[in-house]
């Protein structure tokens, strides 16, 4: 088997690796993401496969992308935070590189990643959940990588939770990613660094003496130093990851629930809360099995990784 | 091709029928649903097969239960309706009629029917969407139905869909059946008649005088002769049934929405506003394709159509 090249598009940074099959990183690199310019982005693609190439003959390019991708998986056809609007990436980035491309939307590149090498390899019937700035979504179904009918299924973060609830950045308002995810743990530190700035008082300092200064991971430094209002945040989005897996479980009733993103740094800070009120939550719960949700092992390169195996079994 | 018998064990009534492998019913026989008494349903449903085959050979018998079936298709788990708890009904069944039986939840045997000779016969990624009392969900992917990992997807009546919300059946609150549902249906008319005597006076004469008087039947009936109380009643439910057919989205992506149900006899008084919230309300709408809303064609008989072929192509 040869190895193959993923990379991971993100709004911020373009990372790629070389990829063995056993799912071994031999090689890292990544770029800036030029998020506002479509070529920019594939000519960053292109530097970043010649150079990961350079000591590696690879067979094929995986690119995992935070955006809508057809079920040709070929065309980007919208990304919230990028400039992608009907992009034919596969094509674009195959005249660019020379070789084999596979276009797949990152969640779900991640999420095959946790299914190949990481957290779900026992488990064939698997949801993966990313908590990072938002949710993006995984499902494999009978050890298969499910993409819905037009290639967009699987966006678990927006689901409604709460009618007219929170403005999101799809345009819709209440979706899941507003109440589960770092932009809601920053949210709930914050206010309680503004409203109640005695319990918040760790928060506030983390923070520099303002609300708008708390970085998500000063939460979670805050609540592995057992502060109670950082432990509260997490128990308020951990309490809206169990109520979200819930509603995944009343549609998909899956094995397991492989939890991934920076907001899963937090470990078990996260998992606890949401294991309590998945638990509570679930339709018939007590008269069924209920899916185990584990921690995902592969981190960040899960996407990178996950799209380098796509590119392999193209 | 022989013949098979499917039977629809409801709350209420047991529906049987002799069906070709055309799905077409050759003969059919009811009974009341003895709903506590678990031995009953089984002496019932012998009853049931005893007389529907007297004039006809059949090869095997498929039965459709309002409950959670486990993955092998021959437990019911748990029925919020019915007095089974880890009823070995399959082979139960078997031993009174003396033919393979396979069991399938209620729900899911129906989304076949209309997959297999209904609605979605074009259409190899569909989800059916059974408004009743409550909420009865199957999917169809890649023309195979998905059960889950233990049997229990599709479950959606019970995704949660307002926080804290009105109290299901299920024990839970909230529950996307109680906003979306021959019972939420009523609890509109009823409070209208209650509270806007004057706008709901059509409703209050067609319940003799009374809010409790009214029956679903007859909100169907005043919407349909325009009533305009009426037909915000239908214009609320068909709300949340496209809130949640967009959630469904978010998930499943699937190309086709099959709406079937006695609520759904009202046709595009439901699916009217159902189909814009759906629009309105899908993430990513715009950039995406919109699956197709449609109502289901085989009406009550689709769980014991989709029942009898499930047993055909045991």
């Amino acid at each position: 088997m040869g190895l193959t090249i993923g990379i991971d598009v993100g709004g911020t940074k373009i990372a790629g690796g070389v990829v063995d099959d056993m799912g071994k990183i031999l090689r890292t690199a990544r770029r800036e993401s030029p998020a506002t310019d479509t070529h920019a982005i594939e000519t960053s693609i292109e530097e970043l496969v010649a150079e990961l190439r350079a000591d590696h003959e690879v067979v094929a390019v995986g690119v995992g992308a935070a955006g809508f991708v057809d079920s040709r998986r070929s065309t980007v056809m919208f990304a919230p935070n990028l400039a992608w609007r009907d992009e034919p990436l596969r094509d674009e980035v195959a005249k660019l590189v020379d070789l084999p491309v596979v276009v797949e939307n990152d969640a779900n590149a991640a999420a095959w990643g946790e299914y190949r090498f990481g957290a779900g390899r026992d488990e064939p019937s698997m949801v993966c959940v990313t908590v990072g700035t938002g949710i993006g979504g995984g499902i494999v179904l009978d050890g298969q990588l499910f993409r819905g009918r037009y290639g967009i299924g699987a966006e678990f973060g927006h689901m409604e939770v709460v009618p007219n609830g929170r403005r999101c950045g799809c345009g819709q308002r209440g979706c899941w990613e507003q109440y589960c995810s770092g932009r809601a743990l920053l949210h709930e530190a914050r206010e309680i660094a503004d409203v109640l700035p005695l319990f918040g008082a760790r928060l506030l300092a983390l923070g520099g003496g303002e609300p708008e200064g708390i970085e998500a991971f000063e939460v979670t430094q805050a609540a592995r130093e057992g502060d109670p209002a950082a432990v509260s945040c997490f128990d308020e989005i951990g309490m809206w990851l169990g109520q979200g897996l819930a509603d995944l479980s009343a549609v998909l009733d899956p094995g397991l629930f492989v939890v991934g993103g920076g907001v899963a740094d937090a470990g078990d800070l996260l998992l606890d809360p949401a294991r309590r009120t998945y638990a509570a939550q679930l339709t018939g719960t007590g008269h069924r099995p209920l899916a185990e949700i584990r921690l995902a092992q592969l981190g960040n390169e899960a996407g990178l990784v996950g799209a380098a195996d796509l590119a392999r079994a193209r």
